[in-house]
């Protein structure tokens, strides 16, 4: 498990424990992927597996704590983290609970994720067990997790970066991959396998849809209905590399461009060129979806924000709405995706991930087209 | 949206609705993806996204409430879902919660899964405002959905045969694919495109390991670790369609077999036919499971059990291990993984995947060579 030097990890944990002692808190505690690898390095598919719960204790003082099923122990052994707590689980009785209260019992104050895009990956019941055998104060960790996890260190830049350009050579081979006829889910699985021989590790994520001038939702999975003249194809992407995402869109005409489509993306991309020149240090999310909000006219659609952070997850902290009042940083990674509604049923998206800077914002993915590309 | 027909839907929703009548359950209310998709079939990979909360619940009378952020109403609108209750999502002062404590107030008793295997898939806070709001009592549901996901319809099995059908297809191209030599980054991405190739949409799992007469643990990513003679290579895939798995591995030697290895393999074999002879309706999961270990001699891993169900989700309930009492039923898609330590960190897997009847188990996968197939 090389993803990152030790270096990397020590620096992750202590930029955390400075963070408990500024909010008193003596432990902090998780369950979910994302979390337990972002302090441990322990990367694997196997959480796709609701089977096991995974947990972590990060002291105040001192060294990462796992309470791992057997079965990751070796894996585990591969990281930094050296005190590894297993049982053998799945233990219908005692899967874990009894490590964990165990390891939490001599806290008074353990932060936990339980704000906005928090989970909790262990049985309710089980987490209600510990939190009525230990003498233990739960609060919410959100804020410390977020602050922690909106600024990528520069090895974690350099995959983002990496991937973006995986993302973006499979995209140059649209010409060759798509063609009028071709049924949607053939289109998909032939992006996918393009992202994979351009290097990607994996495709978690492709979405996208195809419609007369326009498309009708933006989460779909493919139907096998064939690409037709005068479509309006997208495909939006979060390949990964070193379980890092990309996470960006385009756009193709199929054979012809209808007027409507021509301007709406025309629109999205100065909306988009319009959030590459304010998108930097000092700038907060909400003030960054007015710009692209005024470019685009006030349109408005359903998505509800335009763009995101990105990373570990295909959609991480802050989000470009009108609510977020986050203020970017230097080595925030970023998406900026301006979406339109066209008329009733049919919008557009357009999607670039950048990297925040003091001044303009470092473009990961090659930019896209700035008038909307006929296959 | 026509995974399945409306009649499927229904019937899901019917044995759901006569449980909580048997249980004095008002309701059902759902956070999670497999749970929202098997009562609905809004199927997307966007819950790859933490952003946003989906919730649904079952009355035990009446129609699906499903209260979901605005980006999804499209979707669910192809669904057989009728009452879709929409907010403009992420929104971090009220993201959901004041459309779901409306839908939660009129019922006294509300099931939610909260034990083995589940998970809370939306913010505690938001939850435990939920649950000071309403005077409402949450209760454990986790039998209920267990009972009714664990017994696949005829639909959903005949899904699961062709994703069998199709990784099958894909491990007959070993020999080609694979060879001494290739980094087993490599490999992993070679045979992601051929399950693709093969039909596959998605390949959301591949684990897998190789090493010098073994390997030492099978929940790993790739290394860039080049292929060697003597080596063992297993893959150990989850690929979908339609939303459902398969979920089987398989092994190949690298240009010699270590005697080992051979018989390590064989007596794997061996248990999985003994697993087969065995595996029928009125079987307990323990029987079977000490079954296959009797076959195996006793033999111990870290894995913590021999199979368990398969669908919606890479493993689900039951588990093939001592502690579980379920009793087979005819139409529980199965795993059967006996697994063994050869010598301290070298160990070997075995996995085929079967459907319940009441008589002989019917194979999903082509069943694995007798003998360790050499590369």
């Amino acid at each position: 498990m090389d993803d990152f030097n030790q270096a990397e990890f020590e620096a992750r944990l202590e930029r955390a424990q400075t963070a408990m002692r500024k909010d008193n808190i003596d432990a902090l505690f998780f369950s979910t992927e994302a979390e337990v690898r972002y302090f441990t390095g322990f990367r694997t598919l196997f959480w796709q597996s609701p089977t096991r719960p995974w947990y972590l204790i990060l002291p105040q003082k001192g060294d990462p704590i796992t309470i791992i099923p057997g079965i990751g122990a070796e894996l585990m052994g591969k990281t930094w983290v050296q005190d590894i707590r297993t049982w053998s689980s799945p233990h219908p009785s005692d899967d874990g609970v009894s490590l964990l209260c165990q390891a939490l019992k001599s806290y008074a104050r353990v932060g936990m994720p339980m704000g906005e895009e928090g989970s909790l990956r262990m049985p309710l019941l089980d987490f209600e067990k510990v939190r009525a055998s230990c003498v233990v104060e739960f609060v919410d960790c959100t804020p410390i997790v977020k602050s922690l996890r909106m600024i990528k260190s520069s090895a974690e830049v350099d995959i983002i970066r990496q991937i973006c350009e995986i993302g973006s050579i499979a995209f140059l081979r649209a010409d060759d991959l798509f063609h009028c006829g071709q049924p949607l889910d053939e289109v998909f699985r032939t992006f996918k396998i393009a992202l994979l021989q351009a290097g990607a590790e994996d495709v978690p994520y492709l979405v996208g849809a195809a419609g007369n001038g326009g498309y009708g939702d933006v989460i779909s999975p493919p139907t096998n209905q064939p690409l037709m003249d005068g479509d309006v194809l997208m495909l939006d992407t979060g390949a990964t590399l070193q379980g890092y995402f990309c996470d960006f869109d385009r756009n193709f005409a199929i054979g012809q461009v209808q007027d409507a489509a021509k301007f709406t993306y025309e629109k999205l991309w100065r909306a988009t060129e319009v959030g590459l020149s304010h998108a930097r240090a000092g700038m907060s999310c909400s003030a960054l979806f007015q710009a692209m909000h005024n470019a685009l006219g006030g349109g408005n659609s359903d998505v509800g924000r335009y763009g995101h952070g990105l990373g570990m997850q295909l959609t991480e902290w802050p989000s470009i709405c009108t609510h977020d009042e986050t203020v970017l940083e230097p080595g925030m990674v970023m998406t900026l995706e301006p979406s339109m509604v066209i008329s009733e049923g049919k919008m557009m998206v357009h999607e670039e991930n950048i990297l925040i800077t003091e001044d303009a914002p470092l473009l990961l993915t090659k930019r896209a087209a700035s008038e909307l590309p006929v296959l």
